[in-house]
């Protein structure tokens, strides 16, 4: 079992204390798992309390014995069965309360109001931006991760193609998914940080499938088999010429890789080939034109343009109230990361950044076609951090 | 694709909008996606207010068109592009807001803010506790919708014996456990309602595995393959005459079943023989004495009583600090449903209540042992929902 490396975690400490330190802010609660995992290398159930100044303290609820075991953090402090956290912070220096950061997008209302009284003393801060936007920047361990997704990905991928036969439902498809992607070693689950979002391992869309709207924050959606799900795969069947559309994310070591490919059995009609040949121009553009500096809205535009030149602009990234409007967005821990390429994301692109790209086209009942790929922003541009041919894939 | 029936969602309204008059509410915004479609049938991205009187208005923000298809609500309305949700509340006679209900278990700090400022004069209630205990009992339909998910899991606890080998990996075993799941329709997610729990379709335990201890709020964890997930299956290869102990998980329209069965390839040792025998005896005794007016906590005690009578209470529901003070819960939309049977939850038992029972027995270094199966409480005790045999299952 790989745990996280020591430096890694106290760089982000360093980094996030320099953060407190410019909010003026006296430390920060950190509650999410995905954040707590993130600042402590273990994601055992605790409370992360990091002062501006000092060590920060980890108080295991539980398993005590496994986050001390994961965690390079210096003080990890089981909660006991005394009088809770405010003592034992307390006891460990943390006695500054004045200004507080709390994950305010993801923290429950009941949780809030009881750091609330806790310490009535204090003021508070949302920090979840500022977290967000320094989990942006990945190191090269973190990039590590992400390669070793993505080449579980790359097998399943290859793997599936001999695995989908005309007549199959869209599920089987997708229960050989996961069986690949377990066996491989994927953690068993994507995160996501949007409120109500929720995402399977995969999306298999056939033929109208890849054209149902649904409440998920994607160009593509599908219908699922229940509308108390309502989104990947259903038992609609696998038909001969038409596009199948897989999306297909997984993860290893907390960091997730997420792809897209078209697969079809037989062929498709010439728009369809047409719009996904665009797709592919769209991630050269992207790949010859994303470096550090430009803004994520003229990377959106530079898309959008080539879409509208192709006359694929009504289909691009959706259609009617399915439309989405970004083309990518950031990839780590959690599968909706910053940044986002969209016109209403004010960045600029920044060495260190993992995006995953995904000009699609959406016919409305015909189906998906493009191609979603994965890239480390490096100095002299967009590295691909995925291996799959950016081919159409046919299935024989 | 099955849709909630209208008469469902009728009832559940009633009901709710007799609570909001018994608490004194005008109405209650329902915010998380789960609740959204208990009370109207849809989990399209929405805010549906229900008022203490007159008709429940669902805002839908996407899809509108797929949650105007499958809510049997009269008021589903578009959230559109002018002045959001305050005016078309108004708009629709909702114009009591004087005190109101929140999910505030699982409502984003933000959010609670959000309506603080959009209601300024407005006095905020927490009504999870209402709604979870609504969600208890449930109808004939509801349960249906179990007993489908339930013969998923008996299909797949079958099969999986077929599959099993000495020298496979845990995580080969659970990758066809989910093919076999969502070929057979899984809808592809387990929802639990507690803050940062996680859950996949499968624990695959297998030898001392099964005594690893966890985040999880239940007698198992397991490893897991990383600590940024630290549960379930690993790399661990499975050998012969340990316990392999399986927890599976599916949904049908929503509805989950969960079972826990130990397999062996060969035989235990006689200890963990005697403790399985011992999980089933516990199983006997609470369906002979699990009827509508029993509490949770006599039930509880019945069950440690029965593992102490049998020298295993060191090992009964975790050891150390693994042990958990329960041995079930409510099983419904999420894994984690009420009631609890536990020493501390102050219920007795309900007619149309759902529950697993889950005696277990954790030995440190060597494995989980034991059954888990739901059971329905009527009016002439308990009525087993799943199907599966109760004896260890042998692996030839």
């Amino acid at each position: 079992m790989e745990k996280v490396p020591k430096d890694e975690v106290q760089g982000r400490i360093r980094a996030f204390q320099s953060i407190l330190d410019r909010e003026d802010l006296d430390g920060a609660f950190i509650l999410q798992n995905v954040d707590i995992y993130y600042f402590s290398g273990t994601l055992q159930r605790s409370v992360l309390f990091i002062p501006r100044k000092g060590n920060p303290v980890l108080v295991a609820i539980k398993s005590f014995h496994r986050a001390k075991e994961e965690s390079p953090l210096k003080a990890v402090v089981p909660v006991g069965t005394g009088n809770g956290i405010v003592p034992i912070l307390r006891e460990y220096g943390c006695t500054e309360m004045g200004t507080l950061g709390l994950e305010m997008d993801v923290l429950p209302t009941n949780q809030y109001l009881w750091y609330q009284r806790c310490f009535p003393d204090s003021r508070w801060m949302d920090i979840s931006p500022q977290i967000r936007r320094l989990r942006m920047i990945k190191s090269p361990y973190e990039v590590e991760q992400i390669k070793k997704a993505t080449a579980i990905l790359d097998k399943g991928l290859k793997e599936i193609r001999g695995v989908i036969r005309e007549g199959m439902t869209e599920l089987e498809v997708d229960g050989h998914l996961a069986l690949i992607a377990r066996r491989e070693g994927h953690m068993g689950i994507l995160r996501m940080r949007g409120w109500n979002q929720e995402m399977t391992y995969a999306h298999v869309l056939a033929g109208e499938s890849g054209a149902v709207v649904s409440f998920c924050d994607t160009p593509h959606g599908g219908s699922g088999n229940t509308p108390a799900m309502a989104q990947g795969a259903g038992f609609r069947r696998i038909r001969r010429n038409e596009p199948i559309g897989i999306d297909y994310g997984v993860g290893v070591n907390g960091y997730v890789s997420d792809q897209f490919r078209t697969f079809v059995i037989g062929s498709l009609p010439e728009h369809l080939e047409k719009a996904h040949e665009c797709s592919r121009r769209i991630h050269d553009l992207l790949v010859r034109e994303g470096k550090p500096g430009i803004s994520c809205a003229d990377l959106y535009h530079m898309a959008e343009a080539e879409a509208t030149r192709a006359r694929y602009e009504d289909f691009f990234m959706g259609h009617g109230e399915g439309k989405v409007k970004f083309i990518g967005r950031g990839l780590g821990l959690e599968i909706d990361e910053y940044p986002i390429i969209t016109p209403d994301f004010s960045e600029t692109l920044k060495e260190g950044m993992v995006i995953a790209l995904e000009p699609k086209f959406i016919f409305p009942g015909q189906g998906v076609v493009g191609l979603e790929d994965d890239y480390l922003v490096t100095p002299s541009g967009l590295e691909r951090l995925t291996l799959t041919d950016q081919t159409m894939m046919t299935v024989c």
